[in-house]
């Protein structure tokens, strides 16, 4: 079974919460890690219900400082305080929420948490590699808001072959030379016949992807930045009769997010921060699928299976 | 039909919410407004979802300043602001508040937010008048926290009682006489003879009242300011084997919640604040009956009817 790449929807609301509708939240599990992306009034409260574990959750992206996007975070530090947590928590953001949460720290008379809070400021001017491991890279992406504003794109590292068990009996195949074929290096037999990588092993899954953009206006700067994407969210605040309302408010419709979509090869879609105004978002999904059709809206508490 | 005296559960946990509880919330309809006490993180997604209209709500009372049970303000306030409100919004609370919001709207950029915020600090010593109209008194009164804590007593304004309106006739009374029979005056005919109040008035119902006690470790002190409510509200973290926590955090068990309640001849007693520890506060519900038999435990979205 493959391990996990999967987004969890905590809140699809922009900023005027419904009573069934959170402020922005998601959840990234990738391969076991959980990144929370943004984190508005709620959030905790969506992670106990989705069963997440407090102590898993070790990255938090907050894309901008318009309050739908942040308010949470206090809360679910304080909570993350009750807990005993130790760990480091790594808070990705604008360099200016630092000073936010320290003077919430202050006014609460805590000197110490108990863990670190580890803020990396975003760059708002250029795509930037932002964390990077054996397993996963993530890169910001400058938004277009009406304040700065970054998206976040998350690229599983490609995964060697895995080797096919039966063959190494086969051909008498020695440890050391394992690493190689996973590689991609043919296998010199004892006998001194070459056996071809490919029928050594078995080619691992294609590597997942995912990208995030909210909030933003339409914006072709971002294409190659999320290019090919398995799963796109972007943010479709408005059906196309608001056109006017999303521009001025540096927001999008669905018609413009299947635009991006389909601009940028995504293999699906999922749209989100709906305004107050629809009671359901069903006429922007319609639009956005007129347009790519791969569309889904999210709500809150489902779960996407990426890639 | 008598005119609504009734509090709504917004939030029954105590600082970390749990997957069905939300941190402390109440709002309490007097006669058509509403009074919002306390304001834990999602108090405003909770009044929503009780269909309570954010322009009924003039008066906001913060019993202290832990992160349970203010971290919702700025995001109501925020709402309120999208919402366009007009009106004044009063906030009782700790002095501090006052900065803590404004530095929240600085940061957020909010220079003018289109209503008057109005902050009425709080008196952390002794029981103070904190609002007074024809229709309602509240008081505020110190609790025993482990920072300056204050619980809030609501009472209705006695009625004048209704006058039969047969009686107008058979009397011919004039309308200049009406007041004065409300008052408590009998009516002297036209031919002379006394007609005692007492037929002629039915009385009004008796006033409501209600109190609020949270956070508060147990302490006969408030015992005068609480006496006779209708229903006391009263916080009730532990169950009484965790005693010794509660001491220590300043907090109260349902058997100290009861003992309260039974000293100040309270009619009902509810109990909230429920630690996370307890999956079920039935434990603690037992308790408390044990001693004061008309106790309730509270729930999210659960509405009492007062008096």
């Amino acid at each position: 079974m493959q391990m996990p790449f999967q987004l969890t929807i905590l809140g699809s609301s922009s900023a005027m919460p419904t009573s069934s509708r959170y402020p922005t939240a998601q959840v990234l599990n990738v391969l076991g890690r959980f990144f929370l992306i943004d984190c508005g009034e709620g959030t905790q409260h969506q992670i106990r219900k989705n069963k997440i574990g407090f102590g898993k959750l070790n990255h938090i992206l907050i894309s901008h400082l318009h309050g739908d996007h942040f308010f949470g975070l206090i809360g679910l530090i304080s909570t993350q305080m009750l807990l005993g947590r130790k760990n480091d928590l790594h808070i990705f953001a604008h360099s200016e929420l630092q000073r936010y949460i320290q003077f919430q720290l202050d006014f609460l008379g805590i000197t110490d948490p108990g863990f670190r809070l580890v803020f990396h400021p975003l760059n708002f001017k250029r795509p930037q590699v932002i964390s990077e491991d054996d397993k996963l890279t993530i890169t910001s992406f400058p938004l277009k808001h009406r304040i700065p504003c970054c998206g976040f794109r998350f690229d599983e590292k490609p995964k060697a072959p895995n080797i096919i068990k039966e063959k190494i009996k086969l051909y008498n195949i020695p440890i050391r030379d394992i690493k190689r074929i996973k590689a991609g290096e043919d296998f010199v037999a004892e006998s001194g016949a070459v056996i071809p990588n490919n029928q050594l092993v078995i080619p691992a899954p294609p590597p997942r992807s995912f990208a995030y953009c909210s909030d933003t206006a339409f914006t072709e700067t971002i294409i190659d930045t999320i290019s090919g994407v398995d799963l796109l969210y972007h943010e479709a605040t408005f059906a196309h009769d608001d056109l006017k309302t999303a521009s001025e408010t540096y927001h999008s419709t669905g018609v413009q997010a299947a635009q991006i979509a389909r601009l940028a090869g995504a293999k699906k879609l999922l749209i989100g921060h709906f305004s107050a105004r629809y009671k359901q978002p069903e006429i922007i999904l319609q639009e956005a699928q007129a347009i790519f059709p791969n569309t889904e809206a999210a709500n809150e508490n489902e779960t996407f299976q990426i890639g």
